[in-house]
């Protein structure tokens, strides 16, 4: 008898183009598997500056990808029907975001994304984030509860976003959602031979 | 009344692993829907050198993208199921045999990406060419027409291996196979817009 499905854990970053697809897509394509989904807010902005010494996005430090990947946004939008606008500042502060969605439902994280990147608001701002129901008064626990999870991004070995992690599996980019529910629910044949 | 679909061509390294996967679905992938297919060969070296400023490959550079790296071939090789054994050097140089592909066809490619992800012979070994059928002794023609493909991919904005370029768009990645055969039909939203 079939195993109930891991849980997905959606590992993403608001100033992230292509974790805004992925926030767009998870909690359909999991509900569609019985796949329980955990929402995990953190920051690319110490992972890169870590790993790469930068700081600033990869996709403004090597113009040559930045256009590919605004380009990659288009037609990933039209393809998947999502509205998509490109942000006048890029990449934005993400870190009060970032704490107001701990703890909050995929409809609020869905809103600060599209607010991102569907109607070009400032989500650094803390009047843009109050007004799409963020707490912009983090206590310190929710400041220590984000760093948490910027250090668990670390031990997991994450790199950019987003990121799902299903049974121990870190898939790398929104375009392995399919792959990672599969994972999740033992389809995938190395994760049968697990069992 | 439908257009033919464009042709597309495959733009791949021979040190790439994920070349390797792409390589390995590529042929039967196009020919599943009639879209004209085109090997093209070209080196990673010089463009991550004068875009990195590296003469190694970002996945041993950067160790956290490698360990993730590795493990995602083994993944994807059994999700495609194509043979795979890590090979014992990484990345190989792969002049000779992109030198020796020129002209050839998939079934050559194959046989030299299986040489190194499947069986781990050195295919910077002229004794490994030559035994694969390849051309050990290029002529200056070819050693200018290989420098002319990795021109050519420098000025499409090429970043990396696989990319896919279809219809004046390039799709980066061996997980874009599928998006960038929509394109060359013509059935992408964006793609349908043109016409």
């Amino acid at each position: 008898m079939p195993n109930d499905p891991s849980p997905l854990q959606f590992w993403f970053d608001f100033a992230s183009t292509y974790s805004y697809v992925a926030a767009l897509r998870v909690e359909d394509a999991c509900a569609a598997r019985g796949v329980p989904l955990v929402y995990k807010p953190f920051l690319l902005g110490p992972i890169f500056s870590e790993l790469l010494g930068i700081k600033d996005s990869p996709f403004n430090t090597q113009p040559v990808r930045g256009r590919y990947m605004w380009r990659d946004l288009e037609r990933l939008c039209a393809k998947y029907r999502l509205p998509w606008r490109k942000p006048s500042v890029f990449p934005r502060n993400s870190v009060l975001a970032a704490r107001a969605a701990l703890g909050r439902d995929g409809a609020f994280v869905r809103a600060v994304f599209r607010a991102n990147f569907a109607e070009d608001r400032d989500i650094a701002d803390p009047g843009v984030m109050a007004a799409l129901g963020g707490d912009v008064a983090p206590s310190p626990e929710v400041k220590a509860a984000l760093r948490a999870n910027v250090d668990e991004a670390r031990r997991l070995g994450l790199f950019g976003a987003p990121c799902f992690v299903a049974g121990g599996e870190i898939f790398f980019g929104q375009d392995r959602l399919e792959d990672a529910i599969e994972w999740a629910c033992g389809n995938a044949p190395l994760s049968r031979s697990k069992e």
